[in-house]
């Protein structure tokens, strides 16, 4: 499909050059007109009735569905949550934790995560450390950096599928089978912010525990609305932590009795239910254009048309050495000026973002981005190179 | 203001007969449209930018506001969230039990939270019990029967403001004062599902410890969207639990350096940002009717109609023996055929619901509740009781 045609749906480009799609994607019209007529449709029958009751409960399972489907795991394993950190949290308090266990984690996670991390470790004694994978972004062994750090009490390992700094893919499959030859208790918790989405993915098969991602970056949905799969194998050993109506068995008396079968089991409470149909909607955007693979490829080609202009402008120091595996292209000014740029740049309605670890600019291309536009982009930077010599 | 025009803006009122306020509010045209705006005005700057990023933060202040404002306690003391069971979960999980402590809950509460604080005593060693507070509802006292049974180890008490299943407003004032007197460490969490939006509330002077509430029912504002009010004097002692960005200070490296000074410590992540000016337009056209005592004394002069009306059914069992302190109206039929009258109803576009606990009907009416709307439900209920001695 013609992609300028396909662009048309996303009205946020329609005013401005968009390179922030690791911060949110832009919501295809259809996708917010789905949202609106689930509004109207919940007022129009309910809003509380049995109507809408069971009308929720189709609309909840047909989006853990399409998800499941996306990322290739059983829909059973979906949980549907309000956000990645919500997600992480679920599988981080969900652990068992016993004073003496190891939590590992690399060293380009996110520190609302790291936070997170940090609070399981005071409350239950439970020893945090890190792994050194940002070095590994241009030389080096990702796999070796985070395995050979597994100790005997590690009991999770927390790493981000796509490092949202640097844009660095790591083998997840990979990591997945090395980490459980050196301890096979050792679980895997996965920041999937920037990789749903934007990588082709089968969960099964890369045999991850806990993977936590968005639907409102890479795959364009609404702002509040993610999921957790959690491995059909790690389900019984995961308590539910926070804790409502939607996630529990009660008996005919309404006293609780148990959790739900599947990971419906870690979902609380009312949620903002309109946004399921939108979320559905923006998938089915991106299945209209081409394949998870066919989108991947594009971006990548598109990212390495981004990094190769960026290698023009002689101030601009690129953080990888060659061309990028996604859509995440960070680099550098030899000014420093990066938050000054990227105010410049937004005055000029272009986006992009300023990342503090490593000190660096990140933009993003997705498959729809055009190449006029990373043009734009490109000279904007080297004007502003210019002026701030 | 006339209630005929003011329901104009209810669009869910104008194809059926709407009882359960307690379940979902309608919610106002202009919220709608709000919420459609913040979507357009996020695409239009954004998605992700300075711009947009500033506008959140102004949203989100500007609704912990109007939230305060309402319930009289201090912006800085409100805590937004996705539902109440997400507020009592908030409360809930950031205690510092030990093994011991003591849990004391009120036999009224709502299976959620049962099933969370049960977990709690699961996971720490915790004692729970309830006390009989159902038992009061035409006779005795629910101060005593909560506080009687406050105990030295008993860290919290979980109560309702207004509970669920019956509609009786408990003392909440004197429950605190009383509770305080037994002993002065226990705090005091309140499920404010049902009183959020239905009673006139001072939090500052009532002295509850969290105070967890929605804005989609009695606020009639869009699902997902709720909060939690955290005491000042129990700020420092309570910790946050599920962690995000939102919570966090960060260093100039992005690591985490300790939690935001008030109660947006507990906020997580990335959340549907649109509600919030649905739940405030929503608010505002409640205020545009009256003050909160005026639409709360409106509410209990149309629940004694409705419980008056059902006192000349013959095979209508009302729970309370005098009129109603509240929009919940519950009875039970001779025949205990609540499904089936609930089902009739609903095809007959009359919502209400039942309550398992005790074994009942729930009908709620709200300040903008029509005379002929409450005539027109209990002819139903009789004529299904005809039917169906």
């Amino acid at each position: 499909m013609n992609v300028t045609q396909h662009r048309q749906q996303l009205t946020a480009l329609h005013n401005k050059g968009y390179f922030n799609y690791g911060g949110q994607g832009p919501l295809p019209e259809a996708a917010l007109e789905a949202i609106f007529n689930s509004y109207r449709h919940i007022q129009n029958l309910g809003p509380f009735s049995h109507g809408v009751g069971d009308w929720v409960a189709q609309e909840l399972q047909a989006t853990r569905e399409v998800i499941a489907a996306e990322v290739q795991v059983p829909s059973s394993s979906i949980t549907l949550t309000e956000n990645v950190s919500m997600g992480c949290n679920i599988a981080l308090w969900g652990i068992p934790w016993k004073a003496g266990d190891h939590i590992l984690l690399s060293d380009c996670e996110h520190p609302g995560i790291i936070a997170a991390a940090q609070e399981i470790g005071r409350r239950f004694g439970v020893s945090l450390s890190t792994c050194p994978v940002l070095e590994t972004l241009n030389e080096g062994n990702p796999v070796e950096a985070i395995a050979s750090r597994v100790q005997p009490n590690t009991k999770l390992v927390i790493i981000s599928h796509l490092l949202w700094n640097t844009g660095q893919v790591l083998p997840q499959k990979e990591i997945v089978e090395q980490v459980r030859s050196q301890n096979p208790d050792t679980q895997i918790l996965v920041d999937a912010a920037q990789s749903v989405g934007s990588l082709p993915l089968n969960l099964t098969d890369d045999g991850v525990d806990f993977y936590a991602f968005t639907g409102h970056k890479w795959w364009c949905g609404p702002e509040g609305l993610g999921g957790l799969y959690v491995r059909p194998e790690a389900l019984e050993t995961l308590n539910p932590t926070y804790i409502g109506w939607r996630g529990i068995l009660t008996t005919t008396t309404a006293q609780p009795k148990g959790w739900k079968a599947d990971s419906r089991r870690y979902e609380v409470a009312t949620s903002a239910y309109p946004l399921l149909a939108g979320l559905r909607e923006a998938i089915s955007f991106h299945q209209s254009w081409g394949t998870a693979q066919q989108r991947y490829d594009q971006i990548c080609k598109l990212s390495a048309i981004l990094w190769d202009k960026l290698g023009q402008v002689p101030q601009v120091h690129r953080l990888r050495t060659t061309p990028p595996e996604s859509g995440l292209v960070s680099f550098q000014l030899e000014s420093g000026q990066h938050e000054q740029l990227v105010s410049a740049l937004e005055a000029e309605n272009l986006m992009v973002r300023t990342i503090l670890n490593p000190n660096c600019v990140r933009a993003c291309v997705h498959y729809f981005t055009e190449v006029g536009e990373i043009e734009g982009l490109v000279e904007a930077i080297g004007h502003f190179c210019k002026l701030t010599v």
